[in-house]
């Protein structure tokens, strides 16, 4: 039974499923909406997401949404099988911290960082308007904060928990469309211990190769 | 080994644990920070929370932080030891739509609701300002979106996943502050299936004993 993944590779929320599901070797296909639009469309709503949002993975019958939610069922039913990668541990308290973390990115490293990308990347590209400079500025004050943080979190550490896990991947998507804009690197490249974690989840292949199909996505759209 | 609670009793995120820990029956003490100002201490950043919040929970030497990880936590760990109640399903389909229902407790119904409970409740008592009143309209719009969703999920089930879970817990303290505002309570009440959701969640043991401590806190503070 194919898993089947409804979304658009460059779009952040669906690469993080994407990226999950080649750190556990997981067979899957993926089925981009038509159009963006078609999101909002009374059959997606009742029959995929009911926020008229992606991405949705099915599995066989089991549908479920939400990419945080997808992750953390991919690794719950599937890690072990395909390959050894761990990214939610078994134990209930390395389980819990790997929570914890995922919680930071979520409410405070994610926030400010889609602010950004919407800035800099989406406003422009999707509905021709020239990047709030106010909104940047604001965004990456608040962003240098959190990062500080995260140097400190990652002293004597390679990734959040020790062990990759899901909170790492979780920062990867967003983090590839700010990093890549020369005006925003320094905020990564100035942190030691930042910069180390960033360059070690690029040279895993499954971030490594879903970042050359991103550029790809931007090159040709 | 008894069960630390770092947190105000009338704080949102330190309620969803409160309710939490007694739903599942577990002991604990709560052990309020002696003020507001002292989370941002260089010993509480060091030793309790890194970004200077509340709630902290230490069980035993173990720490964790950030109210949906640690309430994860203690439902791992704990449910089934001191009574029957399950608010984390064993089944790995089941958890993972739990999950998917706190996403969307997380990102689409708890932000315009804390955006309402910062406008009527915190910024005139703590910060003596008048509530802005187009803010609390958007968000009243945004919410009543949200709300016309929930209306649709709720159809026929007793709580978001059937059974009572994490997710249902989760929206109770912030829609606590916002349903016992006159002008507002028509949000929930004038959609069926939501008001008897609401109903059903407040006649819990849990959550109407924690309600009365915090109506007790807003009027003795």
């Amino acid at each position: 039974m194919t898993i089947k993944l409804i979304g658009y590779a460059a779009s952040g929320p669906t690469t993080k499923v994407i990226i999950t599901l080649k750190e556990l070797g997981i067979p899957y296909e993926l089925d981009p909406p038509a159009t963006y639009q078609s999101l909002k469309d009374d059959d997606y709503i009742k029959n995929k997401h009911p926020f008229g949002k992606m991405p949705v993975l099915f599995d066989g019958d089991f549908r479920i949404t939400e990419s945080r939610a997808i992750c953390r069922y991919l690794a719950s039913k599937y890690q072990g099988k395909y390959n050894d990668t761990i990214l939610l541990p078994n134990d209930v308290h390395q389980a819990s911290l790997v929570d914890q973390y995922i919680s930071y990115e979520s409410f405070y490293y994610d926030p400010p960082l889609s602010k950004i990308v919407y800035q800099e990347k989406v406003a422009k590209k999707f509905f021709d308007k020239d990047p709030d400079l106010e909104v940047i500025k604001e965004n990456r004050e608040e962003l240098a904060k959190v990062l500080d943080v995260f140097e400190k979190l990652l002293e004597g550490k390679e990734y959040l928990n020790g062990e990759c896990s899901l909170a790492d991947l979780f920062i990867c998507p967003n983090t590839y469309h700010v990093y890549c804009i020369d005006a925003h690197s320094d905020l990564w490249d100035s942190r030691p211990n930042v910069k180390n974690w960033w360059n070690r989840l690029c040279n895993r292949d499954s971030v490594k190769t879903t970042f050359e199909e991103i550029k790809s996505f931007w090159e040709n759209n």
